[in-house]
């Protein structure tokens, strides 16, 4: 089956004609899986050290990350489709697409909890992705109410 | 001094010329606050029930979603200025962007958990955000490791 076949239960819909908003990719995060099959389901704080580069331009917005133990990466599932309105995930009953953290959904931004190793010039080593190796990064931010360390 | 005046310690950058990847709105956040300075800072589980309308489009996606007591809604703030690397947020020391959950920043999600009240046909009603009226909504997703309730 191709990724781009439906699954019994799911549905497609139109995309709207065009977008609302434009995003910059601003860096890259590299993982050790090349393909989706590898990717694990959920990244975990034992996972392998992942690294995320941020491009020259934002550097400077790392300033003060380090004292932060944990933070939230945003990124972009660019392999993902985004016109299931309901999907069937493998072994599981068809739910609706904002029921799921599917990849597959109308704006495929993943957000995920990292802990933060180290920062050395425009490079973080964290442990808990899950994503493929040259994911779009979008953005980074403390954890939600979280301490500084 | 307004909105676009820099504050001292910040810093701005050259956007770049175009976009990497588009967003659609998918839906509309209604909530008392008219003006950003009415925003409280944070979101909590005893603020006001606020509405998100979901798009007549993606109105199936809503299936199941009632199933979880929190989820996360990812939404654009469309009123942030998107170039500055360092900032210097009112009575606080200036920090690089990802180093604070500001909405000035180069990509301008913003990530909210949120208390499930109730969903009646295209309409969620939570708790729990801090959003202007009129948000332009991005995204909803279960709790990360969420249960079903």
């Amino acid at each position: 089956m191709s990724d781009n076949d439906l699954r019994p239960g799911e549905v497609a819909v139109e995309l709207p004609a065009a977008t609302d908003a434009g995003l910059y990719f601003i860096g890259v995060i590299h993982t050790p899986w090349k393909i989706r099959a590898e990717c694990p389901k959920r990244g975990t704080s034992d996972g392998p050290v992942c690294t995320i580069v941020i491009d020259e331009r934002w550097q400077q917005a790392l300033a003060g990350i380090a004292r932060h133990k944990r933070i939230q990466v945003l990124y972009w599932m660019h392999q993902a489709r985004r016109d299931l309105v309901l999907q069937t995930p493998f072994q599981k009953d068809t739910a609706g697409t904002f029921a799921l953290r599917s990849p597959v959904r109308p704006n495929p931004i993943a957000s995920s909890l990292v802990e933060v190793i180290g920062v050395v010039g425009s490079t973080l080593e964290v442990r808990g992705l899950d994503c493929l190796d040259g994911t779009p990064l979008i953005d980074l931010k403390p954890e939600h109410g979280a301490h500084e360390r």
